[in-house]
Formats: C-alpha cells, structure tokens, sequence
C-alpha cells in the first residue's frame, strides 16, 4: 500500500508524512518485501533475521513465507504476528493484535487464507488452514476457527456468524 | 499519577525508585504530557514523533491528542493504544493490551470517554465514541462497543454487563 | 528448554541457529533465570533491571519472582505478562499476548499456578491465586479465572469447559 492510501484510510493522520517516518504499520510492508525475497530464494535464515529484527522496531511479526496482497492497512500494528502459510488478498485491513496463526500441528499449510476487502480487528485471532471469504469483517478479540464464507460479519470467542450478506 | 502512588497501588513493586527507573506505565505518562504540549501549539508531526518514539520504548501506543486526567496507573503497559479523541478520566487503572479505539469511520470524536475510577482489566477493547460511567470495572478481554452507566461492572465479547451498583 | 526442543516443536523453524539467534522466547528464559538468580539473593531492584530490559528487546514480561519449570516453549510472545508469584510447571507451551496475572489485591499469593504439559493459546489471560491442572488446554483469548482441573479444555470469555478427560 502506498503511504498516501494509508493516509486517506486512516483519519488520525494527518498528512503523507506521517504516514512515511512514523507508521510502522508502513515500514513493516517494505520490511517483508525484502525478508520475502530472501525467503523466495531460500536464504531462510537471512530472511528471520530481517523479519525478528522488524519485530523488535515494530513490535509486529510477519513470518518471511507470508504472502500478502495489495494494499494492506496495518493500523498501530504492535503485538500482530501472522504465519508462515498465511495469504492475505487485496485491500485489507488488520489492526493490532491480530494473529493469523496455526493449531500446532505441522500440516504443510498451517495458517489461513484471507480474502479481499476484509476487515480484521483489534485482538482477532485467526488459526488453522481455513478460508476467510472477500469482504469479511472480523469484529475486535473475536477467535476464528473455522471458513467465513463471503461478506459476512463474525463476532465472539469462539467467533459466531451475525451478519451475512452485510 | 507521582510514582509515589503507582507504588502504593502495585503490590510487585518494591520502592519508589523501582516505578520511577523501570515502569514504562509511569515514563509514558511524562512523555505524553510533552507530545501533549506540541499537539494543543499545532505542531503534529513533532508531537507524534515523540509519542511514536516512546511506543518504540515502552510498547504504549498514545495519541498526542487523547485527554488523561489525574492519577492514571497504566500497569504492564505493552500493546495500549489510546486513540486521538480518547478522554480518561482521574484515578483510572489501565492494564496491557488495552484499546481505547474507534470504529474506522472519520467523525470528530471517534474513540470513548472514560469517567473516573474506571479499571480496565487487560486485553479489553472498548471501540466507538461511547461514554463509560464513573466507578465502572472492565473484564480482561471483554470488548465493549455501548454506552455504560455508573457502578458496573461489564464482561465479555461483545460486553455484557453482570453487576450494576457493584 | 533447549534450542533443541524448541526446534522440534515450532514447524515455523528450519533450523537450530534460528532458535539460538532469532527466538525471543528462547532468550528470555535465559534472561529469566538470571533475574530470577538476583531476586533470590533479594537484589530485586537489579532483578528488576534486567527483566524490563528484557522486555524491551523481547516484548515479555516476567517478573523475576516467576517460577518457571523444564521445557517451557514460548512462542512469538510479544505481549506475555507473567506476575510475580506465578508458578508453570514443566513441559507448558505459552503463546504470544498471554497473561497469568492478579486481579488487584494484595495477598502473598496473587497469580496462578499451571501445571506440566499445559498449552495455553494466544491472548488467554489467566488471572487470580488459581490452579490450572496438568494436560490442560487454553483457547485464544480465553479468559480463566477459577481452577481447573487436570486434562481439560477450555474457551471463552468467561472460560467454560467444553471438554474434560481430553
């Protein structure tokens, strides 16, 4: 995502910026295009050692196999942590605390699948292989375990379905 | 909040000049009232490199624009974040992973008001221009999107409250 | 726990040298075992020191006072907060956002005690002088706030069993 999007998107910025020297829900992106590369051609420890070390400056941890789509919004960003197997598509928001994670068994594909236009809020976790759909919106600490089919609204730990269609 | 009263109300600290060295919760509270400064003279950038900063160091996340009243203990502290127009009132106790935050649209007052003698336990999330009472307790990891009244007490996700005139 | 072990657990990690350069969770616990050596002797302003420095490059907290037994893994972990009289038996698995804390009052014994071979899921909080059995599973975000017993299952907010004899 460019800066100038995350500064439309996000209204308590207040110019581009802002945005560009103090979001590290912006440097993080840039961060992981480079550890994803390494990562790609299999310098594997290279790519965690840029991974831990925007960690440790940004307090977000994106695993270098993560593979992320276009404009991605991480707002604020401390405490997420998103896996190794983890797809995120287009246009998507996450917030802080987040987790796209795994259920500790070692399947190849451990982490979930996540659409476009999805909404992620704040202390979401989100674990195991499943499908979030396009267009789903993840209301705050809510826990999901299971595929979230297209434009739907979950809510609650474990996350219940309250709005389809919405 | 002195460090004096941080210490009396944290039953792990053991004197004065621990809270004073070693509590992020107390050094947050000293540099946002500096970043406070700079935002209420227009001078944003500077006031959110500092607050930006001090996420960097203390793992709290406060916005030069949110209003903190007298004697705020801010306990643990990692992975706060307190939104631009965000109010707290006096004598309130926040502990880690705490959100004060809005709902993603762009009103003037986007984030909540906080009365006095407010405890929000941690991980709680309370999202939205909403209004919670004097005297109110906060379950960790309860999410709560509605007005509160006084003397409540409020848990759960979304929060659902279980005592009133606790 | 060694490098080794941990290795073994985490499907995330390629090799050992990952675990010994790259793991907060792994380097915490050596810096654990050093704070905690200083509060024994009741140097606790320097047990202290090293435990928020600690925290500062690793995003956990524990307080020195903590006891810790055999082959804890702690994975990701930016947001774990463990309270000073909290007791983990061996063979546990703590992920990130994870509290075993107090609910504010000042008892000698104020956090809870876990078990061996206990996982608690990511931003569970487990809070009060309680017990958590042996074999015991925490879901993400779960909230625990009375004992548990031995090979057991727990979600929610309030935590409920859902399973026992697991």
């Amino acid at each position: 995502m460019t800066a100038k999007n995350i500064h439309l998107k996000d209204p308590a910025s207040t110019n581009i910026w802002e945005v560009i020297f103090l979001y590290p829900g912006f440097h993080i992106l840039i961060v992981h295009s480079v550890a994803s590369f390494f990562y790609r051609i299999n310098l594997k420890f290279m790519a965690r050692l840029i991974s831990q070390g925007a960690r440790f400056l940004t307090g977000i941890e994106i695993h270098p196999g993560a593979k992320i789509g276009k404009n991605l919004f991480i707002d604020h960003g401390m405490g997420i942590v998103i896996g190794e197997t983890a797809e995120i598509g287009d246009s998507c928001t996450i917030y802080h605390g987040v987790t796209l994670g795994g259920l500790g068994n070692s399947q190849i594909k451990r982490h979930p699948t996540i659409g476009n236009n999805v909404m992620i809020g704040c202390g979401a976790k989100i674990l195991g292989p499943i499908r979030i759909g396009n267009n789903v919106k993840i209301g705050a600490n809510a826990v999901v375990l299971k595929d979230v089919p297209d434009n739907s609204t979950i809510v609650g730990v474990p996350g219940k379905m309250i709005k389809h269609n919405n």
